[in-house]
């Protein structure tokens, strides 16, 4: 069974997929054929869209989802003629807000991914700089400026999670792989140690790590299931003998990894 | 004035905050307290944030907003209780989705930001690695691969969009800094030639330009307005020269110039 979904905005169309993929998701039987559709911001454009939707409709011989985060009133009644079946995420929950906070909503178009809160924006490009120049212990003369240290075997999902934190929230992430030229009787490498507080470990089924790194260098030491057991093992121990937080990664998502951090660790996001 | 709003999932919490902060950009003048509470999957996790919930609106004498895509009913249920002004989002859709798609929800928790859809997720993984490994023009060999080459004067913006196109949408974006030594007669450097179908323009004012480098490296030449100027002047020349597509970054987040350079080349979302 397939059905067509449309993810229409004014702006980038990224909290229409956000949560159109969220209510998407619960219907795992069904194929759904995605569409996105930014800056939908005249009266053309919508008029333009409604034809697209129709013709979807036509072709499907069924309504296509229509989800929108359209503000503008005149252009979300220019869509609502097409024949799809309305999820009208900004008509539905708006105008309560509207009343319960006893104020109107600006109607102001594209908000939510603009820089129109500037510092808080230049926050997260920056702390993106921090996560690159500091990326794989590069660099460790700047951890004092790190909210936090990822450490781990090289390949265990520092440096997406490290980018994630940033590019969401602003998180100066800073990481370093632990090498087992670093273990010693399970302690925690010197140059990390007057940064106890800020780190925070990642481990990884040794398993799924070989394969990790069997793509990237395939049939080496480093990728043989023996060398990733021997450093998954040391590392754990270390974590558990130096009390450091830690997570298993093998089953998450970065998005799962950075909250769970987020979670475990109280850090704040820099919004 | 101020209200706290909250941000409830049981898994991630991204969509709900997602949602919820898109709304609350729309009321300029409230500030909002935001706290994002995820992982809430059993009757006591719900019970504790409904006291939290309680507690919040009794400081602030009033309500806190609680925007929730909780999917399971007895736990949304039990966060009812909590005296705070409910945004049910899944509450509000899902049934009627299930209507109209004659299809019940699986009411599974935490599935849109999981590596439930792995290979899916594994793109993602590989191109935020493309990205890193063909930043600033660090590799050429590779970009017969690539989905998207994104070229401009340092620090135009080219990295963050990169890594921000990879992690949401799995496009292999690589990007070619563009110096003063690259550019002859406003002509396409010769690296970059073959690989003109890929090629995308970022460009900046140059007030701007100095601004940000002066940060990076102050009171340099390579900060200074006037080798801004000039290479801005230059590279747009090169730009319509060459008749390639381009765009001015100065006023946008890396989400608006991520969605610009999709709707402008036609690029396909890899999901």
């Amino acid at each position: 069974m397939k059905r067509t979904a449309f993810f229409i905005s004014d702006g980038t169309g990224i909290t229409a997929e956000a949560l159109g993929n969220s209510l998407l998701a619960q219907f795992e039987k069904i194929h759904f054929e995605r569409i996105t559709v930014p800056y939908i911001d005249d009266l053309e454009k919508a008029a333009n869209l409604v034809k697209r939707i129709n013709k979807s409709a036509e072709l499907d011989g069924e309504k296509p989802l229509v989800f929108d985060t359209i503000v503008d009133n005149t252009i979300r009644a220019e869509i609502t003629k097409a024949n799809g079946f309305m999820i009208d995420i900004f008509g539905t929950f708006l105008q309560p807000l509207e009343q319960e906070l006893a104020a109107s909503s600006s109607y102001s178009v594209g908000r939510s991914h603009s820089i129109s809160n500037e510092s808080n924006y230049e926050r997260r490009i920056h702390a993106v700089n921090f996560a690159l120049d500091n990326d794989d212990g590069a660099r460790t003369r700047y951890y004092d400026e790190a909210d936090i240290i990822l450490i781990g075997a090289s390949r265990s999902g520092k440096t997406p999670t490290c980018l994630y934190l940033a590019l969401h929230y602003g998180i100066k992430a800073a990481n370093y792989p632990i090498t087992e030229d670093d273990i010693h009787d399970q302690r925690l490498p010197k140059v990390l140690r007057p940064h106890r507080e800020k780190l925070f470990g990642l481990t990884i089924d040794p398993d799924r790590l070989a394969t990790i790194r069997n793509e990237r260098r395939p049939n080496s030491r480093y990728s043989s299931a023996k060398q990733c057991q021997f450093e998954v093992e040391e590392i754990e121990l270390m974590y558990r003998r130096e009390r450091l937080p830690y997570l298993n990664t093998t089953a998450y998502s970065v998005e799962e990894i950075s909250t769970r951090i987020m979670v475990n660790t109280g850090i704040e996001r820099n919004r």
